[in-house]
């Protein structure tokens, strides 16, 4: 350690913000791997990316969260300007839709991967800045847009190697039609939406408990239970559910915009034990209008991987015309949690592939020329990048062997490159395997090739002069 | 179009905050390109992956940044904490180097690729949020660290392209001693940095006239003229000002400091032509102890591209142990000015490689099953996405062909498969290239290829089945 202990000196404490965190290698290593997938998937389906700024104009975020609006992280500016941190990549694609409607050809279809920050209270698996993943389409009215984010997110989860999970499916419409078919009036509607919305958490009777505690009737409450818990194939319970709302023409049309969505998906060849009708599902936000969305995820329980819904109204609320919207938010902090639980991605310890060791010649100290030793492992590191390899050297030439092997050690590069006066006069480069302390010799000419070949027999094919997946 | 002039509705008009910026897919395409370079050559330096918060303690970033420290975006958050926005990497990484002292192994190599925020004034070429793209080492007193910056700047800019760049270097002992040698009181040392780092902008008799100005002697103002214009070679330099200086060790230590650092830079094979002493540069930073750096580009004239140097205090001011650093810090948003100049990176128009349009039969309007046109189109785009292609389908089965070719020509998408009913029947898709008009038929099972063959006569091989590079 080059530190030196000032003892008396005050130094300013670090930390770091409570629910805000920083991603060492290892993590981000993981991290990239997961988010090289999301965007792979996105843009085999055709959806490009889009970035917009952290900051907002308050009036641009408000008005839209329902009470979770005091989450926003909300001050002003140099200028006086009452701001606020991006709190979803929805509110800010609607605004986007709206202020570059000239430029943008529509169905317009996005993605857009980046943090977003709420003021929430910090607790396991909440954080205050987190990424979402987002996938939407502006400017379709069609099921078809609806059906494709659905396709999206289930090749995503896929791909990332899930080993069991189901996208909900309900209509906002629906949903609204609940209250009404159960005879509640408009006012009582919330506390059935949140109520049912209760159901995998409470069970059944604990709905009905909390439906009756909160003044709704003992046959009412039986009637929504009734319907929400309706069983059986799609298309029956479709049928069922049409019958019962005959008399309701806005629950008609979402029951046959989720008609013809599952058909759609059975068209794109969607793997049909992933998307369910799940009529008891319910979503938050105020501004979605159609299908909604929900994956939950059991094993682990983290809960919603992954939301969306239709959203007709949104854009207009900036441009002053109906734009319908689609689409799907994939939460990066559970998805890794489910990543981490099973082992699915097992990333690499370290970017290096190959350390070059300096051995230094002991009399050159002090020499503004760097001895030959330590000439010879710069050029040795310059070649091996040159030849694609993802090579270090270290950088500190007064350190012995020794603490070079503890650091790679330590760090998990899997190999060192020795190159000492011995090996150079004989054209070879000494190199050793950091697992299992192996050494071998390798002409010079041939070291690049020699170190991948070793490194695919130790991690595959991919792990070579190809970058990591990312 | 299918939105819907409701003229009186009141909207909320759709506003970007001065200073901050949307990026579209065809920027955004380029951006990625960009990034993706930059991170390929700092991990085949085996820079390693970071990310810190966005929000930091406000007595985490303030001290730091000298007179600009006004710029930095605070604000009291939901528990009444005084926070800002991020204003570099450098000084997050000291934070982090500082907090995570047990887990990091020393020499600590990362990069970071992250917004910024500075509430400046924006004019053209400046903006409140931009990227930086920062590589440093924490841990390593030694030379070699500086040099692996540099060769890595050297081979990013290399790899994008760019046409002419020097890497300027300087050392701060070497500038604080300026005012030194040329006799000019402590106090007096600003004036003198503020002057000698315009003289590229001004000039020589600029910088005379400017030191004068504020109260410098004629003979005092020609004695650091005449210092931060020696000429020569690298070598001839630092003798010479070894000579001046012979009697401020202070500034002998820096001169030794840069022998070895252009000693190590030609050992590691860094071209001669992309770096050199320049004894006028300064950088304003407060944190700086060592050797400095910067690159600027003249063609287009876009000022500063890169920048950089050593710090051993600042992580100490965390910590309280001294702890060596330095790196380097790539601006990209004037990056991409050249890049756009010269036209480095042409980026492709859309993400989509080809377009599968929906060829629907009449009569199935209403239908909640999809009509034999649809569910093919489906399929046949699930089909190529299997194959690695990037494949989109029409999102509106309402449309006709027209409308469909008019949205392929606007997106910049090359290729249209149509598979009608005569296709269907006959075993073929029909392929128009968008470029020339021209329309081929290809067998349904050979499809995939056909285009993967298509776009490699187009694009290059690159541009098939592998992702976009990013």
């Amino acid at each position: 350690m080059t530190e030196t202990d000032k003892g008396g000196r005050k130094a300013l404490r670090p930390q770091l913000l409570s629910g805000f965190r920083d991603f060492l290698p290892q993590q981000m290593l993981l991290r990239q791997q997961v988010l090289g997938r999301l965007r792979e998937v996105f843009e085999r389906h055709g959806y490009e990316p889009l970035d917009t700024p952290a900051l907002e104009y308050a009036a641009t975020l408000t008005g839209k969260y329902g009470e979770d609006e005091k989450l926003l992280y909300r001050f002003q500016d140099h200028g006086g300007r009452e701001v606020g941190l991006r709190y979803d990549l929805t509110v800010p694609l609607a605004r986007v839709a709206a202020l570059h409607a000239n430029d943008l050809v529509l169905p317009f279809k996005r993605y857009h991967i980046a943090p977003v920050w709420r003021g929430d209270r910090p607790q396991r698996g909440r954080f205050r800045e987190f990424y979402q993943c987002d996938v939407d389409t502006v400017g379709s009215p069609s099921m078809l847009a609806d059906a494709e984010a659905i396709a999206t997110v289930a090749e995503a989860l896929q791909l990332l190697g899930f080993p069991e999970f189901t996208i909900q499916i309900n209509h906002r419409r629906i949903v609204s039609g609940l209250a009404r078919l159960a005879g509640v009036p408009e006012e009582g509607a919330g506390t059935i939406y949140r109520a049912v919305d209760k159901i995998e958490k409470i069970g059944p009777a604990g709905v009905r408990d909390e439906l009756i505690a909160r003044g709704i009737g003992a046959d009412v409450a039986d009637r929504v239970l009734d319907l929400v818990q309706l069983r059986g194939g799609t298309a029956e319970m479709l049928a069922e559910l049409r019958e019962r709302a005959a008399n309701l023409p806005e629950v008609l049309g979402g029951i046959e915009d989720l008609e013809r969505l599952f058909g759609l998906l059975a068209a794109l060849g969607v793997p049909r034990e992933h998307y369910a009708l799940q009529l008891s599902m319910v979503r938050g936000l105020d501004y979605y209008t159609g299908p909604i969305f929900e994956v939950a995820v059991e094993r682990p329980k983290v809960g919603s991987v992954a939301a969306g819904g239709r959203y007709d109204g949104l854009i207009g609320s900036f441009s002053g015309r109906d734009v319908p919207a689609t689409g799907f938010s994939l939460g990066l902090e559970r998805i890794l949690e489910v990543i981490k639980e099973f082992d699915l991605l097992p990333a690499p310890r370290s970017v290096a592939q190959v350390l070059v060791a300096v051995v230094r010649e002991r009399d050159a100290d002090g020499a503004a020329a760097p001895d030959e030793g330590t000439a010879a492992a710069l050029a040795l590191v310059t070649e091996l990048r040159e030849a694609g390899l993802r090579a270090e050297v270290y950088l500190n030439e007064r350190r012995g062997l020794r603490d070079q092997f503890t650091y790679a050690n330590r760090k998990g590069v899997p190999l060192v490159a020795i190159l000492g006066e011995d090996e150079r006069a004989r054209g070879v480069v000494k190199l050793k395997d950091m697992a299992t302390g192996e050494e071998r010799e390798a002409p010079r000419a041939a070291l690049a090739r020699v170190i991948e070949q070793f490194l695919e027999e130790l991690y595959g094919a991919e792990a070579t002069t190809k970058r990591l997946q990312q």
